[in-house]
């Protein structure tokens, strides 16, 4: 497969946009992406969507969104994978322009969510569990994720306070970033006294949805021979999937899709944990960057939280996390999420992260999550 | 990208399935595949789907499906593009496999449709029309087809009577397709006495839905050299956009995307209808299979009709169409129709397709449309 780089990013503020469409929000990070990328067209549009068919009333979003943008005619599909949707759509892109098929790809992740009723809201995102074994029986997600911090705290003996420097360094990453949803600096304080989820998750350990939409144009790399700017490769791409239920692992504390997804895009870099400057991962719940370090070769099995403790995660730490608020704070429009990840690392390596710039910042890697660690798609990104 | 070859192949038949789950529905077409295949495994999976979400509450078919077949750990993922969905993961399944990023690839449309009240499903597929404009005014798929059809009728000068072969041609090939949803033949009489559903589309010139899946494996076709088999290749694969409502076209009875999607797949496959032996269409409604017999090359525009009245579409005629029953008569269950015309395919190709055997069946065309021609994709399959 021939190489691919990300020649256009665009994203608009995840927000409550009320008086936006969904296609109306994808086209405006899609025109973002198109204009930063100095191009006015492309050959195939993918779009990663989880809940517009159940709370909008509207799928066939390839064609509804290609129409909109001015391109009938071109090539356009939606890709699902739940919250993982954005990046499996990343990654049909990369296929796409690697395969030769098409010499260019519009990837843009978008999701409307504020129009709902929470309840309704809540029951769509239960629709990434197993109907039959998890939603049925009334477990959402957040009471699934309090399983698993609830099996994590009591295995290994953590306390839930050592999870608040995830929370706050999130926090802290999305205040000068404009399109994050929330800008509010939070403190340990803060985060014992927040109101109880489903214990021991609490408001602060959880992401906020939101509206959103991120795009970005891929092309072959070696057509940016002369290209002005640093360019951005995607040097490793991979998906895995674990058992759809918690209950069915064998470890419900090892997210195995992460380590195997993870393992590929290392080997398809040529690289290790040790080389990647930056980690733009999936915190859904806190829990789950945890989780995601771990499996990732970040941290021992059980050590997770000590990254955080020791502000290891931070900017300036060893390998700093959520640099623009993560899910957390930056928000968590689900189909969107894999996008904006791969947006700000994008800015990261382009050196455009200011004041959250991570130095040397030269490879990152990105990590977008579909159900609870069911579906894991890493890539890794260089700049060169 | 390297060839890509169609090893094994799986159907159910198409019918109310009120006693398996969506999952069940998938991992028993998966599972003749596979079994067709003589393989056990694959390293990847593309689910077409369309109304998971809305019908069954349902998302995240791809760690769903594979979980329950005993392969959690690869890469899955939902593919959707309205009824159009299951070539459009089988198109994905193609290049995945043709860009060397793996070397196998499962592709299964499902759709599971029965349980739903008739409302709700007619609700749930003018999801695939544009929320905003079309199906917040009421208007149904059975209506946006309707008023093509009398637009036709209208500038043609054709009568609705004329429209009659193509359906009693689709039920007359179902007779002994034991996957079809009707075993019924119907006469002209029958035709034009038919309760009218939307003038002038009547109960005849619509397709019936149902719960269905079929699957497919695809591998390099490099790697069949020793194959007992006929090695079946996929020699052209196209997907094209139109304009997502009708009202938008310049011309409403023009399928552009069919049209751009046909050249594309002929150019891949250095052939022209001339050289097509079957076409497996998408007769959702009778004006279907007309528009894209015209759009695809094979009749003069506005001179369809005159296909069916000639007999040209029977399977000894010129160019036969719907051999095992085609959407009116085997069924339309909509995200799996795709794959179910795929796999009808592959028995024509293989000489499996007896009494419905078309004569040198060593080239067919398959073409899958997503909304009122909105978003169409073509495939062309070769025996080697």
């Amino acid at each position: 497969m021939r190489e691919v780089a990300i020649l256009g990013i665009g994203q608009i503020a995840v927000d409550e946009h009320w008086d936006k469409s969904i296609k109306e929000l994808a086209g405006t990070a899609i025109i973002a992406a198109l204009s930063d990328a100095q191009r006015d067209s492309t050959e195939a549009l993918f779009i990663g969507n989880m809940l517009s068919g159940i709370l909008g009333k509207q799928e066939n979003l390839g064609i509804l969104i290609s129409d909109w943008i001015g391109l009938p005619g071109i090539e356009a599909e939606k890709i699902e994978a739940a919250c993982g949707s954005g990046a499996a759509a990343f990654r049909a892109g990369i296929i796409a322009v690697g395969s030769e098929e098409v010499d260019s790809a519009l990837v843009v992740g978008v999701e409307k969510m504020t129009e709902s009723l929470p309840v309704e809201t809540t029951e769509a995102l239960a629709t990434a569990a197993d109907a039959d074994y998890e939603s049925s029986q009334g477990l959402s997600f957040v009471a699934i994720n309090a399983l698993v911090m609830q099996l994590y705290l009591h295995t290994y003996g953590w306390k839930h306070a050592d999870f608040a420097p995830f929370s706050i360094n999130a926090h802290a990453n999305a205040m000068q970033n404009p399109y994050a949803r929330l800008h509010e600096i939070i403190t340990e304080k803060d985060y014992k006294a927040a109101r109880m989820i489903a214990e021991p998750i609490n408001l602060l350990d959880a992401s906020p949805t939101g509206d959103g939409a991120a795009a970005v144009l891929l092309v072959p790399a070696d057509s940016l021979i002369n290209h002005k700017k640093r360019i951005i490769k995607i040097v490793g791409s991979a998906s895995a999937t674990d058992s759809i239920a918690i209950h069915s692992r064998k470890d419900p504390l090892w997210l195995s899709a992460a380590e195997i997804s993870a393992r590929k895009a290392y080997d398809h870099a040529g690289v290790g944990p040790d080389d990647i400057v930056f980690f733009e991962l999936h915190d859904a719940f806190s829990i789950m960057s945890v989780l995601s370090l771990e499996a990732c070769g970040f941290a021992e099995r059980g050590r997770g939280p000590r990254l955080g403790l020791d502000e290891h995660i931070t900017v300036n730490g060893k390998i700093p996390i959520t640099t623009r608020g993560g899910l957390k704070a930056r928000g968590h429009p689900v189909g969107a999420t894999g996008i904006y990840q791969i947006v700000e690392a994008v800015q990261q390596l382009r050196g455009e992260a200011v004041p959250t710039q991570v130095r040397d910042a030269q490879i990152g890697m990105t990590q977008n999550i579909g159900g609870s660690g069911a579906t894991i798609i890493t890539h890794i990104l260089r700049a060169e």
